[in-house]
């Protein structure tokens, strides 16, 4: 099998949007659409497809411009204080703010600067200046004027110019028109029942919001199995519509088929661009429409669509393709990359003290997660095989700046309860967020140490004393000055299948015959948490059948309980809660959060700690199930 | 009538929305509104109104990263390139990416890393470390996990998140609901005809969008006449919304309704804040909804209507109210304000040179116009009585800056051939605007000389020489190197009712006895050209009727022209089409731009002379009618 022949090429980014974008607009492909009429009233955010002129001045006639008497400035000249100007009843007429200039007048005096005498008459004591308080005709808009220029998106207050000069109806682009195809045995439309191996098709759903945003209009194929006459026959479908772009299966693989069923149709431009992830993206045209092969994975699936339909949608409306903002950000991870590749690397931003920190995400291209959490993107240009730690670095900001800087950074281990920690803060101080890096208890002391972490969660057993947490403390952050808060005890304990069918009810049971165990790798807290507590009972750990069976995450060891593959394994509550697993508690263990006394007075961290000391984030902690919340909020001293 | 009372109050900004919106929050009035479920699909831009967890851990099943094969890693161990393993057919399953990872396996092998044997067993030449190329359960979710905290604004990769582990249904905030009601007499519905004095209710369009675009849902009531019980019925109709809004009425003036209306109905809390525009706002409470009395002028109303109803849509999403983004600018000219209020001005920003220019706009309320127009509101504070020109100010940017840099800022006198212009660059070079501000021919020389423009437009006839424009410039910029380039020759000439019932044919008719004129004010260009006329023609201005009678625009000429006050009036060809009027040319003027040599080579002055020289633009001119192009595009001597 070695050996299969990839036809991918290899081409710049830049390059192959050039290329691409080039030839649709030679061809006359990629311009703006035509217009279609709508009222004024309904075109918020759509994009003007002709200049809008004018029909009618605004004001159309003289107005006041306040409540007052209208005059002739000449027969107010001379008025003063001392002399004042008295004017019949024919010389003025009262107005009311917006009331037409009467023919033959020429001013207007504030009614606050008139007196009125018994007789009807009123004296005035300053002259009127010609076209005083006067609103003319066209002093906001002159009718035959342009209003708003081709390729503009329409806003608010367009509106209300459109409708003050008599444009009740403008011609506005056609929205573009994106007709996505998912294809994949696999794939299952949401809410049906899952198969293993099976999988939800939610890719082609994130690409049609994605163009709703942009403003175009998404069209979603059913998904389409691994068949080429299939494929062929929804590519087809697509030709009325402005793209086509096939979500999978665009890579060289025995199941890819898009790049034939594209050749089949039409032409492919280019095949492999050199990014990642997105290599395998095709370029390609059918007759007199643009179709985009684009990788299956989420996160490829949505650079690439951000990368090479962005600019066609923009440029469909006439618009430039909005650059993102940038912000400069400490690297607080190495990252390395290949040479000939620009890489795309999600990153989690955090103003942490001074400096805005980028810390990378998860690569991995099948976790639409880490595109939850970005804040924003690093792009490692193919010239270079990295980025050192601590390197100032420019991002792409997938969120606002000020959103960014309103976000508690917590890195470390993983805990539930840090889930309802985040959403109380979000709930009670809006505008504010936490986001949490899950990177295990050392992870999160280091990342204390680097200032890349406003707090960071650990729970870590010390051998030697069984007390938790404040021995690391001291040995990885002596130099540091840090407290350390308890989140809450959380139970470890054993999961087993629903109805504990084989009646295990401690650790002293794993020794039984009938029982298999299935273990945490070594060093793994859960791990040192069992050998502690097998010293402390006197068991050998050869005696438990399973005992050299590692498994490296909490979830892993949940699904080999629930498999059947193991009877036990030790783990915390809510990975058997998410599995559906039975759970005997076996050990507490202290959760805490270890924080930078500099960062105790900021905004963020006492918000947080304000947090944990109310009874109603206890209540729901305790909800969860596997909490003790007696020392939540408490300081351990150090 | 003078010393009519004005109840009016002077409560600053900050403490009226404190005010306002402590009470509004301590009567639990202003809190984030109930949940209701809509599916995942349709969820973009909503806010959750619950923390959104995984249903469903992703991948679901343990599966494999790539295309292989799977193994047992301990069944590898050792295989190298001298000494390859040899696996049985038993001892692999060939897997796709994505199929699950069979049971009692730990390890994919990518199929690239795979030699087939004849026999159908396979060679490896590395060992498999346990887990490679598996995504086990729960590696991007885990089940139970917080995927979106409660008042998230959801966004496409959400969508996908939630998909992805199993939600198809999200709780998200329902809309806030806002009730416009538009009052006055004067108010005709777009579309309607115009009567004098009527006005286009546009107001509650501009306000609708407004709502739009924070995610609320607008409601409009028809135009409420000035009379009390119809406002109480129309009020009384807003009460099952969220906010209530009265749009006019809301000072304390004769026709002034709405105080009253409210107070008979509820509770005012606060009536009058120093700001300007906008003292005269009403903030009130029904019941349980709040009430907003805003004025009627379209720029008070929409910045009324964002400081005091933005905050509670956003309240109601749960959310906080997003921060423009500031900008720092000069200040172009100096502003003028009173102490005690706070001021908002709108201003015209432009990068011109390195500096970002900010000049402010008009300040007529009634000018909807200058909303279109800004890029961004000044605010002066009450401490203050002004700001100097010169001055470095922090201005709240209404359109991104990159937009504003993509600005060419054109300062003189208006052209509706620069409209032209501003159209054709905006369709060739997208993302590019021409932002032109009319203040004259000498205020655009002036601008240049400031450094606020990047070119001027110019039409300054010497009366001397009879020569246009190159006298003004050597005088007013003799020490700039500037250039002058020709926008167009253009008419000017005599405007008169259609048909031209007086059979005037030029400037010798104007002193028939039957013909009345109607003039400019002195120094006008267009009073400037027909003084030289006059003399040119040996005509004693004395012999024409109303020769005395001065307008200050080419419009409020057309206008005495149409409504019969005159026969005939000199001015652009522009001016009568507006009004429909017949135009006799009397004169050619050049009308130039003044370009500061320095810019000829930015982007944006290369740009625009691009097109001046382009054919289509010519003739675009031309078909305006009124227009000469033979010298559009040419340098002028200086």
């Amino acid at each position: 099998m070695r050996g299969r022949k990839i036809y991918l090429t290899d081409v710049p980014l830049e390059e192959a949007l050039r290329r691409w974008l080039g030839i649709l607009r030679d061809r006359g492909i990629l311009r703006p659409l035509e217009g279609e009429r709508v009222i004024v009233e309904e075109a918020l955010g759509r994009v003007t497809a002709e200049p809008v002129v004018a029909l009618r001045s605004s004001p159309h006639y003289h107005a006041s411009g306040v409540d007052g008497i209208a005059v002739r400035a000449k027969e107010t000249f001379g008025a003063s204080e001392t002399s004042p100007v008295r004017l019949r009843r024919d010389q003025f007429v009262l107005l009311d703010t917006g009331d037409p200039l009467p023919p033959g007048y020429d001013a207007v005096i504030m009614i606050e600067d008139v007196y009125e005498l018994p007789s009807g008459e009123v004296e005035i004591i300053a002259p009127a200046i010609p076209w005083q308080h006067v609103r003319p005709v066209g002093e906001d808009i002159v009718a035959t004027e342009l209003l708003l220029p081709t390729n503009h998106r329409i806003r608010p207050v367009d509106i209300g110019a459109m409708l003050a000069s008599g444009v009740t109806e403008v011609s506005v682009r056609r929205k573009p028109q994106v007709f996505l195809i998912p294809t994949g045995d696999e794939l299952v439309e949401p809410g049906q029942a899952l198969q293993m191996g099976s999988v939800v098709e939610f890719n082609t759903r994130v690409l049609s919001a994605m163009v709703e945003e942009w403003g175009g209009q998404p069209f979603r194929h059913p998904p389409v199995p691994d068949d080429l006459d299939a494929l062929l026959e929804a590519i087809h479908k697509g030709r009325d519509h402005d793209v086509i772009v096939v979500n999978a299966g665009s890579s060289a693989g025995g199941k890819d088929l898009t790049a034939t069923a594209i050749e089949t149709l039409g032409e492919i431009i280019l095949h492999g661009v050199s990014i990642r992830p997105g290599k395998p993206t095709i370029l390609g045209i059918l007759e007199t429409k643009p179709v985009v092969g684009i990788p299956g994975y989420p996160v490829t699936a949505i650079l690439t669509f951000d990368l090479f339909v962005k600019p066609l949608v923009y440029g469909f409306l006439g618009l430039p393709v909005p650059r993102r903002e940038m912000a400069k950000a400490v690297l607080t991870r190495r990252v390395t990359s290949s040479m000939g590749v620009d890489e795309f690397v999600r990153v989690k931003l955090g103003r942490v003290g001074e400096r805005l920190v980028a810390t990378p995400l998860g690569r991995g291209a099948s976790l639409i997660s880490t595109m939850v959490r970005a804040d924003g993107l690093l792009v490692i240009p193919r010239s270079s095989e990295g980025i050192e730690a601590g390197s100032e670095v420019e991002v792409e900001l997938l969120r606002p700046e000020e959103e960014v800087t309103n976000t508690l950074v917590v890195v470390g281990s993983h805990d539930v309860a840090l889930d309802v920690l985040a959403d109380f803060l979000r709930k009670r101080y809006p505008g504010v967020s936490l986001s949490s890096a899950h990177v295990g208890s050392l992870g999160g002391l280091m990342a204390i140490r680097r200032g890349e972490a406003h707090m960071s969660g650990i729970h870590l057993l010390d051998e030697e004393t069984g007390e938790y947490n404040v021995p690391y403390v001291r040995r990885f952050l002596a130099d540091e000055d840090v407290v350390l808060v308890t989140l809450a005890h959380r139970d470890q304990g054993l999961m087993v299948r629903p109805g504990n069918p084989k009646g295990i009810r401690g650790i002293e049971d794993l020794t039984r015959e009938d029982v298999t165990f299935v273990n945490r790798q070594r060093g793994a807290g859960t791990r040192i948490l069992l050998d502690f507590h097998l010293k402390q009972l006197g068991i050998d750990p050869t005696r438990i059948r399973g005992y050299e069976r590692e498994e490296y995450t909490h979830m892993s060891v949940a699904v080999a309980v629930a498999s059947g593959a193991a009877d036990a394994g030790l783990g915390i509550y809510a990975a058997a809660r998410a599995l559906g697993l039975d759970f005997i508690p076996v050990a507490k263990e202290r959760y805490d959060l270890v924080i930078p006394r500099e960062y105790l007075k900021t905004p963020l961290v006492r918000q947080a700690l304000e947090v944990l000391s109310s009874p109603e984030f206890r209540a729901e902690v305790e909800k969860l199930g596997g909490y003790d919340t007696t020392e939540t909020g408490q300081m351990v001293p150090l």
